[in-house]
């Protein structure tokens, strides 16, 4: 079966904003612990960095990329872009990009994805490493879950991955805890992980609940047509 | 409301197996016409050219793009690339992709893909007729289908859209019958239309049904963690 949600979060929401007021909202999928809104920064735009690098799989990073570009809010919203470690052409899949910056020149992110993609050097991992130091929220979608593993970010932690790799990724960090079945996962409060490609669009999606509400989700989700289930209401 | 397939194709797929033989098989949302299946080229692999040009919307080309790719199939399938203009970069959303391809030097191919982008010229238009008049499969993602309808092969026929462009695209080709709540319109026989943005991931499953059948398409869905609901069973 196909990797679902284990809680509608709209319903939640709208259930919880009478009941716990602004402090935390019910957990996903029962796990007792508050929901915690994400903010905007002042600006009223959150940077979006989307690190690419070779065999990058194309959906993991356009599909958030999209999503974060329509978010449906009249002002503000998510600017996105791609970083890498040199500005070297990468080919991936039928397309081949050029990364706008690298990780010593990007602009300073809010926020940082990663997807399946090679690449997990001292440098890579080091940019993952000092974005959360810094209290930035990071993303993985499918295998992108592994640098952030790799960083050592997610030791102790619940996280998940494209459904063909979460045993090979349980034996490889034994330190983390590989759950199936979820589009995504909150492993800690400033890092998501995400389950294979197209959960991407769901964690985006997430994250824009987070920052905004549900109804922005659900107009994003229904601007792009996106037909996952848990955004049609 | 979301845009949803009217019918189900797999279930009347699975039905007609045992009663309309390798004929035809029952129309989507009962048209009343059969449903053609396409033809694989001898060598078992099919070439797919997707256009791109200035503000390309990014999810129209990769939805497809890794579709195909990812075909679930043991050998053969999709190979993909980009064609322009010229090999200029294009920046669309955060990313920057350099065309692999010119319209003057692309391989052949025996499906063309346009998507939401600037570019009507007659190059543009030329090369959409030419691939048209040699028989070739032509799909249109999102606002794409202007430049189908532009180049005169829409009309008579039914196509989609974006859902917030079909008011306007009608009253601009009025020889075009633009319709509503489809997530793809197969427009004529080597053309299909799809509705927005990640509608564009339902008609390429839909296309790979046609090449192959409904279960690989499931498991191309499947293995991309797809959530639309037609490709769950």
């Amino acid at each position: 079966m196909i990797r679902l949600r284990a809680v509608g979060l709209g319903g939640l929401l709208s259930i919880c904003a009478s009941v716990c007021g602004a402090e935390g909202l019910p957990a996903v999928g029962g796990q007792g612990a508050p929901v915690q809104k994400l903010t905007m920064p002042n600006s009223g735009v959150a940077r979006v960095a989307f690190v690419v690098s070779d065999m990058f799989t194309l959906i993991d990073i356009a599909g958030p990329m999209q999503t974060f570009d329509q978010v449906q809010v009249p002002s503000g919203g998510f600017e996105t872009f791609t970083v890498s470690e040199t500005r070297t052409p990468i080919r991936t899949a039928g397309m081949t990009i050029v990364p706008q910056y690298t990780f010593q020149d990007a602009p300073d992110a809010d926020i940082v994805v990663v997807g399946a993609q090679r690449g997990d050097d001292e440098q890579y991992l080091g940019y993952l490493r000092r974005m959360n130091a810094r209290g930035k929220l990071l993303l993985s979608v499918c295998t992108g879950v592994s640098k952030l593993a790799k960083a050592g970010l997610l030791d102790g932690r619940e996280a998940t991955s494209h459904h063909d790799y979460i045993d090979q990724f349980q034996k490889r960090f034994p330190r983390v805890q590989f759950v199936r079945d979820r589009a995504y996962v909150r492993s800690a409060p400033m890092i998501f992980t995400a389950a294979g490609e197209t959960s991407g669009i769901e964690l985006a999606l997430h994250i824009v609940e987070l920052y905004y509400d549900h109804d922005v989700a659900v107009k994003t989700a229904r601007y792009m047509e996106y037909r996952g289930p848990d955004w049609q209401r």
